[in-house]
């Protein structure tokens, strides 16, 4: 699955150029992001009902200038502003603001995403908490590093001593949910609320498992090489490996012992969810 | 209900004196704590099946050394240690890390809950947020403070309109869940996970409502002084203002129209809980 350094090279990309362009494109969301935090900005809410804020939409807009900028023949995937040349072969997944209800509500949780993709594989990816201070960055080939250190998921394998996190209980269709309590009934602590958070958090070795529904694929694309780079997993509940096309359920890792003992209690292959 | 500064006055208590010293205690229990934080140390299950962990004792025994030595007389009542001269009419409540499981799990959202109480009333209460730098000191008859700035809580008053705070949805009996789900119904947002660091949030203006139960009164007292001085309300599920002898459950909102408006939906009261 890994397809290593090698994607860069035979795709013809600069893989130091990207890796510093993508942190450039998370310090100039980071700037516009904490400009707008906290300070009592006007909510509406999309068609799905979801919140959403000027804070997001003029990130993402200041992302696609900069990457239309720099790479013009590159697509992008933005969460509030559509698709744009997606026919291109590389492509820029975003999510300005991953944790709108905690921006809005004023925790600090929130998360810029930001993948980038070959072939609809996310071989780089940012997950930025301007409010933190916190910057995950994972490429193909290279150690995920959280701000200038390489980090390392947890070596925990046993469910019981294991932390969970979700966003939501209300993420999970009914028998979603009897999956998920199952789960939540054998490990250690269940936490919700963490967001995009939780992924750069399980990549460190704090958090053990991270399992979502009703994602979209800008919420989880950057945490792939994220999590693959410090040693974790992440595929959807029928344990494909995560791409652009991928669902809208996901489970992340921290070793394969323990995605495989994830899997064994939440994966439909066993249930016919 | 409020007693103003004359509390203060008739107990001969020396109130500034009183409000530094809570500031010096949260000083030794942030510097405690964050010496501890993401350090991967061993976490135990208490009878209740509770986390806690070295930090969460070894903080509380530093906070209680502090107290008894600049005021032997007045008692201490903490989560970990239990009570001591539980005689005297002046009381420190504490809880050294409330949210302990985002302490373990490295996220930084956990806080440090400070009480101060008169003849079992909270007068003066710090939440102190040792791994973001926030710290939000109230006292009676003054303004609640965000470190060195007074702060309100918001004007709103519609629930169509509130976010809505709970720590987790698990906290509920089944009959309480009814009525917190009633009332999330109605909220614009719900968000779980945040522990005593809603309570802060709702001072400073960016949460609305906060509903809790399943509570010891460590967990609680602490933000009433905060909340109130911040012009916001915080009492039990009957409409019964905080003090020692209070029950597992809590209200805390923006202001009275917006109590009122959450009391409709869960006060037992109206529904014989």
């Amino acid at each position: 699955v890994n397809t290593g350094t090698s994607t860069w090279q035979s795709a013809g990309l600069d893989q130091s150029d990207l890796i510093q362009f993508a942190g450039d494109l998370a310090d100039v969301s980071g700037a516009v992001i904490r400009a707008h935090f906290r300070r009592h900005i006007a909510v509406e809410h999309k068609s799905d009902r979801s919140p959403v804020t000027a804070a997001d939409r003029v990130t993402e807009s200041a992302l696609r200038a900069m990457i239309t900028e720099r790479y013009p023949e590159h697509g992008i995937i933005g969460e509030e502003h559509g698709r744009e040349r997606a026919q291109s072969r590389f492509q820029w997944v975003i999510d300005p603001i991953d944790g709108t209800k905690a921006f809005i509500t004023g925790l600090p949780t929130f998360g810029t995403l930001i993948a980038f993709l070959v072939d609809r594989r996310p071989i780089l990816g940012v997950v930025d908490m301007p409010a933190l201070g916190e910057r995950w960055i994972g490429a193909h080939g290279e150690a995920t590093c959280l701000g200038a250190r390489p980090c390392r998921t947890s070596e925990c394998t046993a469910l019981s001593a294991a932390s969970l996190f979700a966003t939501t209980p209300a993420m999970f269709g009914e028998q979603e949910r009897e999956r998920f309590e199952a789960l939540s009934t054998r490990v250690s602590i269940t936490r919700f609320g963490a967001d995009c958070y939780a992924y750069g958090l399980l990549a460190s070795g704090f958090a053990d498992l991270v399992v979502e529904a009703d994602m979209s694929p800008y919420d989880y694309l950057a945490a792939v090489p994220v999590i693959e780079g410090a040693g974790g997993i992440i595929t959807d509940w029928e344990g494909r490996s995560i791409d652009l096309d991928s669902g809208p359920r996901v489970v992340a890792a921290a070793n394969a012992s323990l995605h495989a003992a994830a899997m064994a209690v939440i994966s439909p292959r066993r249930s016919e969810l």
